[in-house]
């Protein structure tokens, strides 16, 4: 057991490991040259230049103004001042949602920290339990836990009050949120422009017709069902050999200018490669010609192969994007039911076009039942099991095992300092590795699942890495054992036994869990905004493969909010708070830390760097509801387990409400708010649809949606944003409220419009 | 332990008890003056006219014909001929799918029982367990069962085995017959005529404008929303003191006649009766007088409650049956959401207008939420601890309790043999008297829940009792001790021992479930045929009441299928069979006996008798077939349980398969077919509308929605069926395959139509 003062080296330690992050940055950031890095949002919406064009050759890489080293915090109040309406214009309002997760974190645990402080602290204090106890050693941070609260005291009293205060809390800050949410849901869409998406429903197992090809299909069963309303449709071809060419070719100019350069560079020797694997293998040849001839050979292989796809009518899947002529009849037709047989003509609102997930757009329904047994029954063993093929990896990867497979290393093996590095980080090697691809694992999980757009993708695989680290992380803390061994022990456990096991281990693993929300959570945020690989990346592109503008705006990485795994990773935290806030109140400032920091980084983050991939209108918010309401219910639970060990006997009748409460109010707000996630109303359709008709009577819809739904690999340019989009954040609905700054460093500032970056130089 | 013999013996009395229900039965139909009892589905379809009208004086009463006796039989083979599609033409899809449930369980149950018969008996006997342990007695019973073979056995991989094929061959089962049910669904959607439900969607939660009343708010808001398909709207009085007064009025002017009969009977004495407390206090009046006038005071009351409703605004209730110009329209807007906020302007669609509950309508969501909150507790609390107001009731109802309420019945209680029945009676009376209520207690608890249908608080009303029958029935025989008493047992106990308490204690109590079979299912099936309340009610009204023949006909009490209480009865059932059938298979073939006996019962009834209050369209199925599924994943967590005391190891890994499979097989099956039951397609309502358009061009629509859904106490005449389904009826798609039969004692059948009742006489 850690002591007050062992906390606070660890405190420090950290503290100031995220300090020094920070100071990293803030140098970091100021560098013209890595301006690329640290606002490439900017870059992508066209307001910034590029800085390295024009100016002096020193300061084009190096920033020589001392008074801006001396101002280096200032960007995380310029991270704070952007409106939250002109952030939802800016970020989207995906991103703008994400970071108000943080915001909730705030909004729960602040008063409870508060509240906790002045009443549930004095509680435990002035107890002397653990000084009763011989034999036994305790620290600062036991005495101020429910630990120091003698069984049967009339004290317990208060942390079950205190118990259901933090409930009641947290329902009406989740409530709340809920509502907030849902009105900026609605709100953003009642302001969207047009969007092709919005007249679009996707339709899925199109049933095979002998007579007509299934373009005719679609076209005949939505003219006599819709008949007012239909207006095209563009059906899917299954692009997925085509779309692998494409990216060949792709790796092959990268190439090929890579050797370019090397040539111009040094334009006595013509670059060399091999013809083999990697470049290593195989006879040596002219590298310049070699990826000439082979880029030459694919793109008619890619032309043969697009000429297929369009004139075969097996390329055709059945699924098609079908169009209506105003938002209503598509609102109608994405929520009804189409045919009496319920496995084909399914229909749902097309994804946004960015959104798609292009393979999986045809896969029969039963195969789509199939799937999912086999993904839910992988997930369990993934969870449980994970365990199993590690240790057997990490049993062979000893020194023995290595001798075996390269005999030609056992000298340096045995050299016993290189020897005991390995036995040292062998066994942790394959662990870390394991964690690393994990995401990737799960993800490709969540694509075999079926789920037809990245935003769906990315929120089962949020709620399969939810599950993990709640049996992997929270659970493997508390308790011993791996994962599977829990599950045994469960098994083998009554119902009211369960949550005395773990409930009487939460005290004693209080300080674990501040270290791991210091290391990970502070330090670990700090680091991300230093972004140190997409740093190394790019400036390895741009040294090596970046020639001309389009080149450079390749090389930058913008990357995106991952929600897959950093919203997991959040409410591990609202876990963590919502179990010790009446066992252990000492964890919960740590907590708020956490919040407040992560908050003003990820908004730093969304608005300089970040350049999410699509938008889905905030559509995750009811499973970062359910998630919270989990780990709400989970501590009531273990409250409960841990004050019946305490023989507070009444305690647990008192405590049963409170799980069925919780259980009711999720209910309750699933029923009020949830269809604003999932439905689109038809009152809002009609509005926004007589509004279009009165301001533009002529425009022409069909043309407007006819390429809208193509898959990328037959449009001529990249799909990033659609045309709407852009539009649309040209003309903001919310005018900035901010001032146009000149900088002087950044020449390519004077020709930026009203929105500039943050920047903390004025 | 009963023997073979025992159970024999049990056999023949309850068989014999059966039987003579059976001939009793046979009698009473046969004699003409009971023909309104037997047969009062043909009178309500006014195919079948009084036999006691016409005809020879003694024959108008008793069947003198012996022919007719020795054919007693015949009505069985009778019940079986009719085809099902007329069966559906002439009681409606709801009673014909009922039947079905018996069928499953034939289907079902029938290839069980044979494979158990070939297999597993003959696995049991050969083994001696049961004879190697000392000091046991067992009976040939246990020697069929598994309990017969010795721990550890490798005979187990039998059971198991047995386990998946009766799991499977329960799948398919199933499946077949989600799928004849629901294709019997959509034929007869399809098929059916035009009803004013298939153009209407009940509209709640209207939101009330300050500007506007609610009729006129809803016509704008639908004007504007659904401009093309909206035709008009019927808003909902709050009639509920309206209807309270008609019931009066009619319940006076059936004392009136009363009355009326006794003087016309004994013109010389004028009845007299007492104005108070039933008829029993108070002084003394000429009854018709004091009726007449009576009547008349109420009729002016309910007149002017009746103005009151009709002019007065805060009568109208925020809720609307809204119609539409098509079906199309219609079942657009019962599946779509029409407002951003998703608590108010819900539609569903609207009920049959006979199968609406008027009651409901008005209830806000909040509301809702709130009374479904307490709902559950309290059927958590009545289920769990219905026991604790019984055994006070008895602790109190004991000689001496009745001393103290009512001293002067001393001397008669203190008699010993009074005392000894009272002692021996009271305890079990309060328990009984709990038993016959609590049918319409859980029906209040739905009508709480505000649900809007008739069908849909059947369906809510079936799945508590269920749980009572799981809880209390089931597991209640199988564990001693109350409801509550092992529920505590349950939380203290692991998730693997609950299986092995319960599973091990199963071929305990086979010959318990055996006579349990018998007593409740055998005999309550044949007294069910008898129906010796109706024919007492029936002839006590025909004496006193009967004046014209509409009174005999409202005298007709033909009664319906009670859906909320038969249907948890043959669950039952279903999950003895199905736990018994690798544990104990002697019990099959009394559950096949059971499930083919009610088969031919109910059918006859349903042809002859039952009368059923409104058509839901088989919306039930889904709730049996999930029903079916618990029975069965019990039945493997028991054999589970079971097994894995028997110390075969592997059995535990090889079951648990089950569950997971029956799971997902139940997921399957609901996306395959459950929307058929929820959802109204869009093709099939447009191959609806188009056929009506080409058929009947200038048909009034508007005129046929006005008044179909005006509460009924304002309509002029009962609102017993809507013109539509007698149109129907009438003139059946199906044409009959029967010939009809000129009767000589029912000279009424001369003018009968081609449908004509079945009868054994031919």
């Amino acid at each position: 057991m850690a002591s007050l003062q062992d906390i606070a080296v660890a405190a420090g330690i950290n503290g100031f490991s995220a300090l020094m992050f920070l100071i990293i940055f803030a140098m970091l950031r100021l560098q013209p040259i890595n301006d690329r890095v640290y606002f490439p949002k900017w870059y992508l919406k066209g307001i910034r230049a590029n800085p390295v064009t024009a100016g002096k050759t020193v300061s084009k890489f190096v920033n020589l103004d001392p008074n801006m080293y001396l101002k280096f915090w200032k960007w995380m109040p310029a991270a704070l001042n952007m409106p939250e309406p002109e952030l939802i214009d800016h970020a989207g309002l995906d991103s703008a949602v994400y970071v108000r997760i943080y915001l909730l974190g705030l909004k729960i645990f602040v008063p409870i920290t508060v509240l906790a402080f002045a009443v549930l602290v004095p509680v435990n204090w002035t107890n002397d339990a653990l000084q009763n106890i011989q034999n036994l050693t305790y620290s600062s941070i036991d005495k101020l836990s429910i630990s120091n609260v003698p069984s049967g005291s009339p004290r317990f009293w208060v942390h079950i009050g205190m118990a259901y205060i933090f409930s009641f809390w947290t329902w009406y800050a989740l409530y709340e949120e809920y509502q907030i949410v849902a009105d900026m849901r609605l709100h953003f869409i009642a302001g969207e422009g047009r969007r092709p998406d919005q007249y679009t429903v996707l339709v899925r197992n199109v049933p095979l017709d002998p007579d007509e090809s299934v373009t005719e299909h679609i076209e005949h069963f939505f003219c006599v069902n819709h008949p007012d309303h239909y207006l095209t449709h563009q059906v899917v071809y299954n692009a997925n050999t085509l779309a692998a060419l494409v990216d060949n070719v792709r790796s092959l100019n990268n190439r090929l200018t890579y050797y370019q350069n090397k040539y111009e560079r040094n334009p006595k020797r013509r670059p060399k490669t091999k013809t083999g694997f990697l470049g290593i293998l195989g006879s040596t040849v002219d590298a310049i010609d070699h990826y000439k001839a082979e880029i030459e050979k694919f793109c008619k292989e890619e032309a043969a192969e697009r000429e297929k796809v369009m004139s075969d009518p097996n390329s055709i899947m059945p699924a098609a994007f079908v169009s209506f002529k105003s938002r209503w009849g598509a609102a109608v037709c994405a929520q009804t039911t189409q045919s009496s047989n319920p496995t084909i003509w399914l229909t749902e609102w097309a994804p946004e076009p960015r959104d798609v997930y292009w393979d999986n757009l045809a896969i029969p329904y039963v195969k789509l039942a199939v799937r999912r047994l086999v993904i839910s029954f992988s997930l369990f063993f993934l969870v449980f099991f994970f365990m199993v093929p590690i240790s057997i990896v990490q049993s062979m990867a000893n020194i023995e095992g290595i001798e075996k497979v390269v005999p030609f290393l056992k000298p340096l093996i045995r050299e016993k300092s290189v020897k005991s590095i390995i036995q040292g980080f062998l066994p942790g090697i394959a662990l870390k590795l394991f964690l690393i691809v994990l995401p990737t694992i799960l993800m490709t999980m969540s694509k075999i699942e079926g789920l037809t757009s990245l935003s769906s993708l990315d929120r089962k695989s949020a709620a399969k890495f939810h599950l993990f680290i709640l049996v992997n992380v929270f659970l493997g803390s508390i308790i011993t054992g791996t994962a599977f061994q829990q599950l045994h022990k469960f098994l083998h456990q009554s119902a009211t036994e369960i949550p005395k096991t773990v409930g009487v281990s939460i005290p004693m693993k209080a300080t674990f869990f501040i270290t791991y929300i210091m290391v990970d959570g502070w330090s670990g945020i700090a680091a991300e905004i230093v972004r140190l690989t997409p740093l190394v990346v790019f400036h390895l592109k741009n040294t090596f493969l970046v020639k001309t503008e389009k080149d450079r705006k390749e090389a930058m990485d913008a990357g995106s909010l991952d929600f897959a795994t950093s919203e997991p990773r959040i409410q591990l935290y609202f876990l963590l708070g919502l179990v010790y806030s009446a066992v252990t109140p000492v964890l919960l400032p740590f907590i708020v830390i956490f919040f407040a920091f992560s908050y003003v980084v990820f908004r730093h983050q969304i608005i300089n760097v970040y350049d999410q991939k699509y938008e889905s209108g905030a559509t995750f918010w009811p499973d970062v509801h359910r998630r919270i309401i989990i780990a709400l219910i989970i501590a009531q639970l273990l409250l409960m387990g841990l004050l019946s060990t305490k023989k507070a006997t009444y305690s647990t009748y008192l405590m049963m409400l409170l799980p069925f409460l919780t259980m009711w109010f999720h209910l309750f707000c699933k029923g009020r708010f949830n269809s604003a996630f999932t439905e689109f109303p038809l009152q809002d359709a009609m509005v926004k649809d007589t509004l279009e008709k009165a301001t533009e009577p002529n425009f022409n819809l069909k043309a407007y949606l006819e390429e809208a739904y193509i898959h990328p690999v037959f449009k001529a340019v990249e799909l990033d944003r659609p045309m709407a989009i852009n539009d649309e954040e040209n003309n903001p609905l919310v005018a900035t409220t901010r001032n146009a700054v000149v900088v002087g460093t950044h020449p390519s500032h004077e020709d930026g419009p009203k929105q500039v970056p943050l920047e903390p130089e004025e």
